[in-house]
């Protein structure tokens, strides 16, 4: 038996979020109420502002406030020159933590999934080939993941920016900093051997 | 750089939440918007109205919707002359999910703590002495947590039980099930020994 209707509601309702199961709901719920009802009612009106208002960019198809982005309002990004195509919005943000591109980015909420329904229309490839006829890019960063269907995406992004005859370049697969040889798996190994550069 | 404020804004209201740091938050934020922009407008709404509205029942200081909370208002539970003491409302609940407890609760919202300035009237324990000198209750159950603080804690509210002449009891600690003797603390094996039961 509960004491309260809204705290069961709010422990079901904190379970739409990835990882939280009934137990992390609870001590959520509770601390919430215990001590911070005021961050707790701050989250309740930034989580509605933010369903509410973020919407894709027109251009790149990242998660915008409204009209462009502000990665594709940037007009140095924008002279660059150089377009990196991601799957996910999460993916945009693991490029920019890295801190050393300057481009713009593409990003298509998924991958070729022909069994899933998800085609060209579906990741705006449509849109991507209009950003590649428009002559701004000159150079194409593939940046899908190193996963089957994440290079059949590659290669047919690829294809299209082969007709538009822009320059193309995908990120290197290899050993991660950090990690050692012994426990990085064949094929990741076997690619860094095969994209070994001469060292001075 | 981020491509949406908003995003930004609810990425950081999320880790008000125990537990939830940066990498699960942008994890969350992105599963919403993604996938689940109604159910996350649904938490929302739910957090909000519940933040609002659950107040401390004015009988049993759990958490309730207003006014006395549904377990003081059973009649059943207030006529079984029971009161349990515990220190926060997630203790009400786990002692609900064991199941075989049909009495009263009495919260107390934490345990003694000078150096905090946590007294007597911190724990609402005027309510409690109140409670006791009505004549409904027939046994108070101690089940604050076995620590130093929390069995102190006990032993204050059980000189108050005393003046009242009610009954007294202390929930048993010993071995849990499931665990085995040679993990269990050297504490709690003597006094699960201290404790023992006549075997029939």
């Amino acid at each position: 038996m509960s004491s309260s209707v809204y705290l069961d509601q709010l422990i079901e309702a904190l379970q739409v979020q990835p990882g939280i199961g009934p137990r992390s709901a609870a001590r959520i719920a509770y601390a919430l109420l215990d001590r911070r009802r005021a961050e707790g009612l701050q989250l309740a009106a930034v989580l509605k502002d933010a369903l509410q208002h973020i919407e894709l960019c027109p251009c790149c198809r990242n998660y915008s406030d409204g009209g462009e982005c502000a990665i594709c309002r940037n007009v140095k990004r924008r002279s660059s020159g150089l377009l990196c195509v991601v799957e996910t919005p999460a993916d945009v943000q693991a490029v920019e933590s890295a801190g050393t591109y300057f481009g713009r980015y593409f990003v298509l909420h998924g991958h070729l999934s022909p069994i899933d329904g998800i085609g060209a229309a579906e990741l705006g490839l449509d849109k991507l080939a209009e950003i590649l006829a428009s002559g701004e890019i000159t150079e194409l960063i593939l940046a899908t993941n190193p996963t089957v269907e994440g290079e059949a995406t590659a290669s047919y992004i690829a294809a299209l920016a082969r007709k538009q005859q822009v320059k193309l370049s995908k990120i290197a697969s290899g050993v991660p900093f950090g990690g050692n040889l012994e426990s990085v798996d064949e094929q990741t190994l076997a690619a860094s051997l095969e994209q070994r550069r001469p060292f001075a």
